[in-house]
């Protein structure tokens, strides 16, 4: 069977689009690919997550990655975390210790940041000494926490009295989001309680101080959004779901609720902003009042009441986080008009704002977006933080439609910006995601905004959640990775899926399905968007699946032993930007399955600035063993432009010149920056 | 013949570089023109000019240039002058009204600059309500001098202390440099000394005050130098000459004197700097302190003694003033050391840092150059008045040498970025001419930095000094722009030649001779570095006439009313620039003779940044006779990017995708942005 090479393109669901109230073309198919069939779409479907728990990874592309978050990352975190104050501002915030606040006033977000993670580490991989030190951690914030359920250690250490009169940003909600998913994600993993309760009683302050009836406002920096609803599927408790629609629904007011606010502030007090005391109006000065003539709140995403929002704008990680959240709220309650705003952002991102490595938010004057196609390169942003919540947004929109699309994007943005915002060595990241190097940049152990490492410590041991989902029909294979996951089916009897694959690097996998008793139910498995093709076999045997918006769904009889095997070229393609893209006019980025590669210096003869590679040279692949516990390169011949003949010129007539051929290899981009300075660029040009 | 398509390429006249110790290689020939003669160099001739009122230019390219300069600009000139103060900053200097200073503390050099250029359009159009009104602003100017000759009307006006005590900035020496180049033309065109004599006591002034046993320093901004050489050679005072010798050999010393100058200037005191309060020393904080621990003052090329001289560094106009001053000291002592430095500063200019427009300067921040091949396109600054200071640099390296190779830059700079600076009504003007434009950008009718527009009404009635030259053997053409000169040869006898041409929109050159008395001497005619071949022949008949560094030699007994005729083909060119030059990559600019064209919105039906010009895509022109009086466009067909098929793609393989053709339209960069707002693109994308 053949697939449309339509890559990223509207893979649409009509019925979601129909709920939304709106219609979609079809993906426009490009002229060489009439032949292929057009794709089918599907209904939308709501799929489940598996618990981690039940989901085991033991992949050969993966696990070098999550070992070294688990060995290496989490540690060194931890220890920045100790070092930088982090950890101490409890103990100052309980009473037990003498000193100042150090770190940013979200500091405390870090330390919940990296419990999050370990907690998802614990959930898969039992640990005591880990469990322990997560356990005295607890005590010292439980311990800091007022009797009335808040907790920000800048507020009750630096100033008190500032407690909730900076929502635009002081970040209080945004802290206790990643308090209340440490929580929920220490209770899931461990079945302990401590760090939940000190969670639920911080939401439970949110909410006696905020919502109808009581005080009005929103976070300037979301993510307790979707931090509450999570709380709310741990507990039941609608109460946590109502909140986080409050506020939702608190964005876009006229005036907006972040300009009521700054009247209230005094125009002489100060606060400290990294080190720096500025006045305490001094940020929404900045990013809401660039044009004092004009309160503009679009930075965070209060430009426009949520359901009316249509363009991608301002902070990326404000913006993703909040378009997760409204994701998770559809999902909950149906919300059309939400849904309806949901796709129209999508659009906005995946079509318009999105770079070719499935990062975001280009600008470094606001961490986010500008316009559309504006995706510089060497200037690019593409905070790691951005990634991952473009990822988790996806994730949540595959969640509410079971279309294959937002697998492909998700996959995307884990496998290539994701990846290269942490080195091998797993204690150096990256907080900006550039596309090109002159070979001055590299990963640092820590910044003084350390939000990107810990959103890694607390990503890579949450990869098994999105390999798999289900639906009442059956199981969803969203991501190809080794390893096992057991599920429920709707009748309540256990299948055990075991996944064996080299994927990325190869296009070949095997599901084996593990059953007490013969079960029909439908397995989904995803056809990726770049696939030219695929087969599938059961047990052997061809079967012609249909395939409905990304996934090949095969529907029988499961029983014990039962084999599936997809397979897919994986074909190196070069690959265009829209035309809009300008910095990317005559220029491809190569990519191979998921993978999309850049040209390091360190493997390149010719100056990488100076390499060309025509549209007619020949590209292979080859497995280099001595590279990252082996990667599979991208060869061929390209030419170079520095020929000896410019020796003494500086312009001249095109000719017909001698073409100098040189080698040329790329690497994928997860791993470039892991060999000393030099330059790199995603996209190559095709011409002289 | 054939002529190497070496373009802008080292043609170097080894003598030259005998003379200055130091030897070249050869220009290098592409691959493609191997079969074509290697260019023969010849020894370093010294070439005079021929004295403006010698030359009458009657041109259909140039006549409507010079006119609307004549006709329009110097009175819009003259009425902002009015307008903004300049002129009334005499009056209030001399006592005879009350007053502020208004304007920059150069604004003196603007009024001087307009009469210089006012005086030239007087030596060849007698205009006596002109010459009334330079004669009543000569007396406003007298009055205002001080006895001891100095004169300076901020100076006098503001700030009497701060006489010569900041010659980082202040600009005395600059705004006295255009004084004296306005006395000599005004002299030279009227026969009249008021203005002369004004000159000569300012620079008697300045040579009482400065030199050797008297004071140190010499001019932040640079100009003085070769207006003293003028000076000299209009008097013969030999005292001027060497002035000038000590203004150059002042830069460059260990402290600089603008460093000494700093240690003397008071910490508190303050000055006005475009109607700012700012402290005394806070140029040089900003330009000449930017790293507070160094003292660098290579911003106006101090910092390094001239001779040492070999990166074009620093502010593109100082720099270009003062390289055309060291030229004119070699001129007139055969200065080695100095003709070393010219040589290597021309190679630093012409082969890594002009662009393809023949201007210079890339960079806002120091109105100058940054570093090799750093040429941006829409940030291009390329000054108006850098362009018109290197066309002058050129002339005096061709004089020095008779290489052809400065005309063509000379010839490059005045058809191209120079005329780009003003628009067709003559009263807008450019002080940036940026390569490349979002359709955001247009000329503007004044500047708080007036300089450019003074700058073009200084330059456009000087075009005929630059057309011929005269050497011991003959005469020399080095323009093509019908009209006639009178030249003196060596042995007395008049000869009178009038060319007649459509160059540069045709490639054939006619040149009649008339004489009282047959007399032998050489015809030395320009073959074009740019043409790729020439024909010549002399009254019909096919002459094979040795090329030498750029010029044809035909010696012979010349009679009355023999014609020569020259031709070359005037061939579309695709111009790749040299690799280094990281933002043409992938793109070419295309020249027609001397034009460098772009392409404009206004023409082009597809937007220009989707336009694609492969390099198999035929290109013509066509003469299109309602714009601007008759321009030959370029045309052809191309292939635009924005197919319909993008609509709902961010990204996507590389197809043999269908190529949608577009019609391409290209104007020469010199009429570019006098139609109304709209994007403009010299360089051109080859591959989409």
């Amino acid at each position: 069977m053949t697939r449309s090479p339509c890559l990223f393109a509207l893979r649409k669901t009509l019925a979601v689009a129909a709920l939304a109230g709106l219609t979609f073309a079809g993906c426009q198919s490009g002229p060489d690919s009439s032949s292929a069939s057009p794709p089918t779409e599907r209904a939308p479907v709501k799929l489940k997550e598996l618990p981690l728990k039940q989901v085991r990874i033991d992949d050969p592309f993966w696990n070098p990655w999550i070992q070294s978050n688990q060995d290496r990352t989490v540690a060194h975190v931890l220890k920045q975390l100790q070092d930088n104050g982090n950890l101490r501002n409890f103990e100052i915030a309980a009473g037990k210790a003498q000193g100042q606040h150090r770190g940013p006033y979200w500091a405390d977000s870090d330390v919940y940041k990296w419990m999050q993670g370990v907690s998802y580490v614990l959930a898969t991989h039992p640990d005591p000494q880990l469990e322990a030190t997560l356990d005295g951690l607890i005590a010292s914030i439980a311990a800091a926490q007022r009797p009335d359920g808040y907790i920000n250690t800048y507020v009750q250490i630096a100033d008190p009295p500032s407690r909730w009169t900076n929502l635009g940003f002081q970040h209080e909600m945004f802290s206790l989001g990643s308090l209340i998913e440490a929580g929920v994600a220490h209770f899931e993993a461990t079945g302990k309680r401590a760090l939940l309760d000190v969670a639920i009683r911080a939401a439970d302050h949110v909410d006696n101080t905020f919502g109808p009836g009581k005080r009005e406002g929103t976070s300037g920096h979301q993510q307790i959004e979707f931090a509450l609803i999570a709380l709310y599927r741990a507990t039941g408790e609608q109460r946590y779901l109502r909140l986080a629609e409050f506020l939702l629904n608190e964005r876009g007011k006229k005036p907006s609720v972040f300009e009521q606010e700054y009247e209230r502030l005094s125009s002489t007090r100060t606060m400290d902003f990294l080190g720096r005391t500025i006045p305490v109006r001094g940020l929404h000065d900045r990013f809401y009042r660039r044009d004092p003539e004009k309160f503009d709140t679009s930075y965070c995403q209060d430009h426009l009441p949520v359901r009316e929002q249509s363009e991608a704008v301002g902070h990326a990680v404000r913006a993703v986080y909040l378009y997760a959240a409204m994701a998770d709220v559809v999902y909950e309650t149906g919300d059309a008009g939400l849904l309806a705003a949901l796709n129209r952002l999508h659009d906005s991102v995946a079509l318009r704002r999105m770079y070719v490595t499935g990062g975001i938010g280009p600008s470094a004057h606001n961490e986010g977006f500008e316009k559309d196609y504006d995706l510089p390169n060497e200037s690019a942003y593409q905070e790691t933080c951005a990634t991952v919540g473009l990822a988790l947004w996806n994730h949540r929109m595959l969640k509410l439609t079971g279309d294959g699309r937002y697998a492909d994007l998700m996959e995307l943005s884990f496998y290539n910006s994701f990846l290269g915002g942490v080195s091998q060595e797993g204690n150096t990241f990256c907080y900006v995601n550039p596309m090109r190097s002159d070979g001055d940049f590299k990963r640092s152990p820590w910044f003084s905004v350390p939000c990107c490492p810990t959103t890694i410590v607390r990503t890579f041991p949450r990869m098994g959640s999105y390999i798999y989902s289900q639906s009442d029909d059956g199981l969803w294979v969203n991501l190809f990775i080794s390893g096992e996951a057991t599920a429920k089916l709707a009748n309540g009897q256990e299948v055990k899926l075991r996944q064996t694959t080299h994927y990325p690097w190869e296009g070949a996998v095997k599901l084996e399905v593990e059953l007490a008793s013969p079960q029909e139910f439908t397995l989904h498995l995803r056809v990726p968007g770049w696939a030219s093709n695929h087969t599938i076999r059961v047990n052997g045997q061809d079967v012609a699946a249909t395939v409905a918006s990304g996934y090949a769904d095969i529907r029988r009889q499961w029983s014990n032993g039962d084999a599936v095997e997809i397979a897919f070229p994986v074909d190196i393609e070069r690959l265009q930007a829209h035309p809009s893209v300008l910095p990317d006019h005559g220029k491809v980025a190569l990519r191979r399955g998921p993978l999309v590669y850049c040209l390091e210096q360190q493997d390149n003869q010719a100056d990488v600035d100076q390499i060309v590679l025509p549209p007619d040279a020949p590209l292979t692949s080859r497995l280099e063993n001595s590279l990252f516990g082996g990667v599979q390169l991208i060869t061929g011949q390209g030419i170079r432009r520095d020929t000896p003949e410019w020796a003494k010129e500086l312009y001249r007539p095109v000719t017909a010149a001698s073409r100098e051929g040189t080698p040329v290899t790329a690497i994928p981009y997860a791993y470039w920056g892991n060999r000393g300075l030099g330059k790199m660029r995603v996209w190559v040009d095709v011409a002289p």
